[in-house]
């Protein structure tokens, strides 16, 4: 998507470490607009196929929302721990966080997940991809289907998309950063 | 709005301890299509005066795009806690959680809120409005102005509420709850 690399480059910041800051408009600070353009994109690849859309809190909600929106499914997405407002039937998964540095534990209430439905996975970023694999394990567990996944932004040289499609899984991303130095970003060919 | 208070009567659920469940469409499994529905609403109380809406991750932010979708405005999220990705340069208050029974900090980037903004504050949830407390505090520190709040679902009975309208504050709450017993559900007349 020509219109998400243009803005990685406008609006982006890089910071060592290999981090892409783009809070101004995905995450932190959203551009609403924007951000429904990219979900109008998400289905415009996945036209049909899917009747969920599984992404995890917080900042995969937004995108997650607006492709919603457009593909007309509700949204179910992962929490962060368990609060006492879920009940104790979850299925769960362990994900290691890139931007954190720390492991956290993933549930849905299996109430929101069951083998009729064919699940996309969306989220915000794909860095080395344990967010994704979180969510399909999730999406195994309940028997159900992965349709594929949609991000908004893949680290490509973090590998975590390209593994997942050696694996066989649909990974669809609006941009791939294949080369990040301090001052510029090399984008993949799509 | 009458049809919120239809879809929590058919769809939610009451815990003991007043706590009443909606995670089948407003906070983990998402109806986005009753939120866009929620969005508009919103945007139709406030019309005008409004250039930014704050939040808070990660249930606030659903509601808060599709408001936004409708107001042609951006979204800030609060932010619990730092990430390494946040600079140091943050607006933060604490808030205390009614639902986990806890304590935690908020952080908007400064580079995200200014004086110039007229804020509209939207939540799915309002109890003893310490989350909007917290964001109120965040607004000021920035030096902006609040244009009001607006949440999905009020607990009257907790009085958050009706304590920020008294100190003038306008909060538009599109369901209040004024009581809960076991099987049943008393709404606010609006």
């Amino acid at each position: 998507m020509k219109a998400l690399e243009r803005k990685i480059i406008e609006e982006g910041k890089i910071f060592p470490g290999n981090i892409v800051k783009v809070s101004g408009f995905l995450n932190h600070r959203i551009d609403v607009k924007f951000m429904m353009e990219m979900g109008k994109e998400i289905a415009r690849l996945y036209p049909t196929g899917v009747n969920k859309i599984l992404t995890i809190e917080a900042s995969g909600i937004a995108i997650a929302v607006c492709a919603a929106y457009f593909m007309d499914v509700p949204v179910v997405y992962a929490k962060k721990g368990k609060t006492k407002n879920l009940q104790s039937d979850v299925y769960s998964a362990e994900v290691e966080s890139f931007t954190h540095g720390t492991t956290y534990n993933v549930v849905v209430s299996k109430e929101f997940l069951s083998a009729e439905d064919k699940v996309l996975v969306v989220d915000d970023f794909l860095a080395n991809g344990n967010a994704l694999k979180g969510l399909i394990s999730i999406i195994g567990q309940a028997g159900a289907e992965v349709a594929g996944c949609a991000v908004a932004i893949e680290k490509g040289f973090q590998h975590g998309g390209d593994n997942l499609r050696k694996e066989g899984v649909r990974v669809e991303s609006l941009a791939i950063i294949d080369e990040m130095t301090d001052d510029s970003v090399k984008f993949r060919e799509q």
